[in-house]
């Protein structure tokens, strides 16, 4: 069986666990203070150039947001994402669960569009009654979107342009940040995410690792006591090495956007194929995650083979499916995948 | 620098990396439904004698406990533990931000009392003003405690009869389950453990993973929705073989409990000296963390050389400290720290 | 000034004042469990012919509607209300403040559609992925709905069915429920409510009384533990007779219906005079709430004399603003305003 | 039956009834923008000095004391309080909910003792591990206490001095300030209170009013966005001139400090009969409420004419009862108890 649903269905890159092997009997102290988690957030700081950021490691994309977005909104504040945002609708109420409303614009193709953000904040401080409701605090987007869509640097400097004038901090979850500024025709580096976000995460569950994501306040006023809030959370890694060694190992050699590079190559190789095939897309996708429609009883025979996820009902005799590349994507495997189409 | 800090310094047991290094390509479902987890989980069910248990996989300790106890409780309910309880005060509030107080009896060298339990919640219920403060509805202990100290079985069957009796469920912290069973002249076994409670844990990070906790509901009507509870608290990890891989092989051919009598061995060895060097103790525990008294001035010389846990001051001029051993530590180690002491 | 802006601008029944004049220096216990409190239970209980029901004096709506469905769902659960209901966008995010998030529907001129309730709900749970997301638990409407419209028998009945064939308990939300009874048309009774809800509740502060709601838990197995969930939520009132006594009142002679059809009646000839006078709707109501669609010059000067709510902008000229009657309008204050349209 | 169990067993005082009624059918705009809570604002904070201070009003005791915590604290923080404090254990856990720790020290006859507080501040910031657990940053006191007693001027401001060297708000619970500034010998000033406390409350349900309490931020840093956190938490209500005809009553002409002064006499002529028949006292109370040791035969004869509240057994053969007087208490109804003692 072939496996395209997903970017996190094999372990880590080789080189992270030949490290791990080497170093796996060396005694650090724990929760994130050893030299490995301190090397990874120096190389993450002088990629980012922000030497004055803070940087914390963290296990998984669900409690990344959850917990960067309750350590910043205070009560009755919410924070604004698209429908399709991943706070929204795949994390099983955890905003809610740290007792903040998700506020929801339209998604175009994944993406928030700057001046409806604009327009609903105005709109919002302009009703009346608006200390009666919801006071919107913080601005969320992904980068690369859920829907495999990117933001231009245009695009991000406008949506940080309209939450700062609104003095809320942007924050950018960057679960598959690699394959987003290696995504095809991207004009956004890490740099400037790191300078538009006041927070923001560098995914590595999705991109190389076993599990983490690394945290990178440039803004730090709103990191006061985060490594608490994280504890609160049970977001602290008592062997916080074991992070920390996977990022160093990452952010060495710029491993992490050569592999992803190679994921989204992957991922254009195959989308190429789609179209010569004439498939329809679902959403127009230049990185890792493809979505398209395929009729029912072809997919039938097709996931005999291969296992995409599926995302929606397009018609009674269609369905819209993903298919994702990741660092551990072999051409070997696009091309058989391409044979099978 | 040897470090006797804690039992959580080096990686994890060689016999589960070299099966990362084997697997580490394979691809499979995520969420914790690959075959590593479900044969895992399966072998967990098989050692603790509860074929009909559910298992969840988690990542760490306070993420567990708070997990764990949110998913039992309502509104307005608290969970009983001695005030040396980890989830008392060592999880930065993290049963609070569930919504629960943690109600508190006194520890007893780390235990609680079954007596004190019984009359504490009759006495709660006897108050005509009952329904005006937090209702009682869940007892907590761990084992061993967090002062090294461990439950015999006519306790841990008083404690469970007690909350049974009234209606509550037992929810043991097993952070260093192995090394409470294998402490020496332990009468408890894993099946008592999972007999007695309605819900517990076995700890993978302190006994042998690079993380990961497996909750075992015997009593299984408290599980309802958990996977999605354990979303919601972020701790699904999308890589669930990560986990799934480590508890397999802790759990084939007996691993987990022989590397846990490995690691009371050294203890045990560790404490004979300093009884025969006439140290007093802090606490008395026949498990793998020892607390010692010293002098400060000879600590101070000791710690050139092996780092401790400043457990608190005990008067002007001394301190009770904690040396930890784990499955990592090896006799070489223990036989020059004696040399030092 | 006149004030139709809202139904909460006057005091309170003269009925009810007269009442607190003459007990005012009794003594009594607290909390709710005196006489009046006692007796006004009874009176409700009565009145919705649900003898084995459960009833709780609460202060407002917000603070009940946030404690009742906090009450009931547990975590990673969610309520489904339409888009216009007063628990997803006029209580500043108090039933995310319970940590549960508020899963919307369409609104039918402030209505839910039973059909597109069954099929949510189906769909929901038809996908995959379900599990990863929040749950929906539990069914929240509102009689008459934050929009003057009120349901059918039918319509309620099949609302009911759909919440009930998936194991959800329905929730009605009467902050305004006598002008809903008492709504021209109305085919809906309280003891049809009381049959047809699982916990709803009898709107006190806008129906006649200085505040106060009064919860009906006809399915008692949500009640558990309930007033001290309301002791948490800090809803328990001290002197609970101040709104017992109220209740007591109101539930006395039909005064509850009897002032709720006046509010209706003066409504009713607002109404007329509006159509006569050519005016536009914003929404078809037959209840308490008429909704107008004013031009902006008019409604400048229209206001030096009325107050009313401003609802939205229909467009660059046109505004559409709330009128509301309520127990307290006198004829000659319609009277007046219709000469000022 | 007589009534000394609570001093809140009566309606209001019949000032403020008579405006009720003279007032009953005054249309205003509601949620506390009215001009009778104008006026009452005004007042206070004429009353304490505080010309810049915010001034909002609440409903109940317990709902002020969550919704101001948790205005003020950020995730992970906690509030200090004694064991005895309201806060700790006659609020169903209410603090918990809104994800804070109640952190105690001793009690001393219901009052903090600030050295204690120093210490206790500055050791757990002294603790290696600090971070690992629940951060002080808030101090909460009553005053009068909740067992009768009453902080000396030099008390309140050692308390308010260590609180404010660690940057930390002083919060005053004043449900029964009336009768704490009133108290036998009491030197402190409400003037005092706003000038030592950042934040602090004027209990209304307890003196005089039929329910409401008046939180005075006197440091308005941390009154940010108040009003949506107090709708958020269910405490604004609809009318909110209910509460602010009242305050501006017993602001009015002195009355607040008359009618406890009245009270704290009342309880003087209970508490020198009592001596002099030679009970014993649990607590020893300046202020309206007394905590005497009865014989438990005694004591049930007694009860068959007053009711008492039951504090604890204090032996076999003896209990604790408080016996309350209030605004309401007559001359007449202390002479009949004195009788029957």
């Amino acid at each position: 069986m072939i496996r395209l649903a997903c970017d996190y269905q094999e372990g880590c890159h080789p080189k992270i666990l030949e490290r791990m092997v080497q170093t796996n009997l060396e005694s650090t102290v724990g929760y994130g203070f050893d030299p490995y988690c301190e090397s990874a957030k120096a190389k993450i700081k002088q990629a980012c150039g922000t030497p004055n950021a803070e940087v914390y490691l963290l296990v998984g994309g669900t409690q990344t947001n959850s917990t960067v977005i309750r350590a910043i909104l205070r009560p009755c504040e919410g924070v604004i994402a698209v429908t399709t945002g991943h706070v929204n609708g795949h994390e099983a109420g955890a905003i809610e669960f740290g007792g903040h409303k998700v506020l929801t614009l339209p998604s175009h193709d994944g993406k928030m569009n700057a001046q409806e953000l604009d327009r609903y904040i105005t709109g919002t401080f302009a009703d009346s009654s608006w200390e009666h409701g919801v006071i919107p605090a913080m601005v969320y987007i992904s980068q690369s979107t859920e829907t495999g869509s990117v933001y231009s640097l245009s695009e991000l400097e406008a949506i940080a342009a309209v939450a700062h004038k609104h003095g809320m901090p942007l924050f950018i979850d960057g679960a598959r940040l690699g394959y987003g500024l290696a995504s095809e025709g991207c004009d956004v580096t890490l740099k400037d995410v790191a300078r538009l976000a006041d927070v923001f995460y560098i995914g590595g569950t999705k991109v190389g690792t076993l599990l983490g994501e690394a945290v990178v306040f440039t803004n730090t006023r709103y990191a006061k006591n985060f490594f608490t809030i994280m504890k609160q959370s049970g977001a602290v890694l008592a062997k916080g090495r074991v992070i920390g060694l996977q990022f160093d190992t990452l952010f060495t050699d710029d491993l992490y956007m050569q592999i992803s590079r190679h994921a989204v190559a992957m991922a254009m190789k195959l989308k190429a194929a789609l179209q010569a095939k004439e498939y329809r897309f679902f959403s127009e996708s230049p990185s890792n995650q493809q979505f398209v429609i395929m009729d029912n009883d072809k997919l039938k025979a097709f996931e005999e083979k291969v296992q995409v996820s599926h995302w929606c009902a397009v018609d009674e005799h269609h369905t819209a499916v993903r298919l994702c590349t990741s660092w551990a994507t072999t051409e070997e495997t696009i091309d058989r995948v391409i044979e099978l189409l």
